[in-house]
């Protein structure tokens, strides 16, 4: 769309075009849209993109997204202290909350170590992870990094780190996606499920 | 996603999801998307939203977007003044123009007559759409309202008024698809739609 004549209907679209997925297309409705909303609709999602910067930031004890001094994980009583899940993005916490599978704390990573990328343990922050472990006296560490090469290379690059202490480190089984369709399974999913298929 | 200690992503993600067939899953990964942007990209996504709204509003005379006091396309001593193009949706522009099969002026109505909607010709403003018909002396007139039933009868209607007039009213060929949106209309069926106009 040339708007030679509607620069802010231009500009609106071109910074929407930046949202994940969405082209020029989806954005020109997506403005659309917002011209069709009322005020109100417009201050509220005006504002809150702007809150979402400025209220929100990693918690300084774990890294996980929080409004307040320390999260809520962190500040839960009921949450098991000795039980830590490592994550590489503050993202990887909804999914797992969701599933109800872990009473635990958390520690986010800024990423995985990526060589290519130029990514090394010191640039994702283990060294901050070594020193928490150090001071907490966690029972459990649970490696949930993302299943990847480079997820990979970190889970086992923090189990090497942590070789010499009592710890028991795990990892997320590999596997089958539940409803997932088995001609589509790449082969080393399927290898994996092969060797942690268990008895029934 | 539940977030009781993360309102403001909340309402992130609740105001994102007004967007046209944006879900909780879409709008969520926007959010995070504008969590990941930096302040600079936020605040020319915030503003352009807000001005949206502000700057851009309906040319007195026609109806058309614009930002000034009149749209640039009735300031436009090129464009042929005696030609008008009714439409139902100042979106209904953007692929027209597009198209570069029309050279004449503009009218929008407020949408279509829907008897089931209770939207009737003062509603949608067919009184103001005939006084300018009447100051402005047209020699053709080309009923572009959307194809289907509404824009049909909405197109009769306005034939009906004008029957004792020396005007041409014209229709675009159907070429369009019934049922179809006239903003998401293709060029070379508009360019098709424009040729093939049918005398009313």
């Amino acid at each position: 769309m040339k708007n030679e004549y509607l620069p802010t209907l231009e500009s609106l679209v071109s910074a929407l075009s930046k949202l994940p997925g969405v082209g020029t297309k989806t954005a020109e409705r997506y403005a659309f849209s917002i011209l069709d909303m009322d005020a109100k609709e417009i201050e509220e999602l005006a504002s809150s993109i702007q809150k979402a910067k400025s209220n929100i930031h990693p918690c300084p004890n774990c890294g996980l997204l929080t409004e307040d001094d320390e999260c809520s994980i962190c500040k839960d009583e009921n949450r098991d202290h000795s039980l830590l899940c490592v994550i590489t993005s503050p993202k990887d916490f909804f999914p797992i909350e969701k599933s109800r599978s872990f009473h635990g704390v958390y520690h986010v990573l800024k990423g995985t170590i990526a060589i290519s990328k130029g990514m090394d343990a010191e640039d994702i922050g283990i060294n901050q992870l070594l020193k928490r472990i150090e001071e907490e006296k966690f029972k459990e560490i649970i490696l949930a990094t993302e299943p990847t090469l480079d997820g990979e290379t970190t889970a086992l690059y923090i189990a090497n780190c942590l070789k010499n202490t009592p710890i028991q480190l795990s990892r997320l089984a590999y596997g089958l996606s539940l409803g997932s369709r088995l001609e589509y399974v790449d082969t080393l999913t399927m290898e994996r499920a092969f060797e942690g298929r268990r008895k029934l």
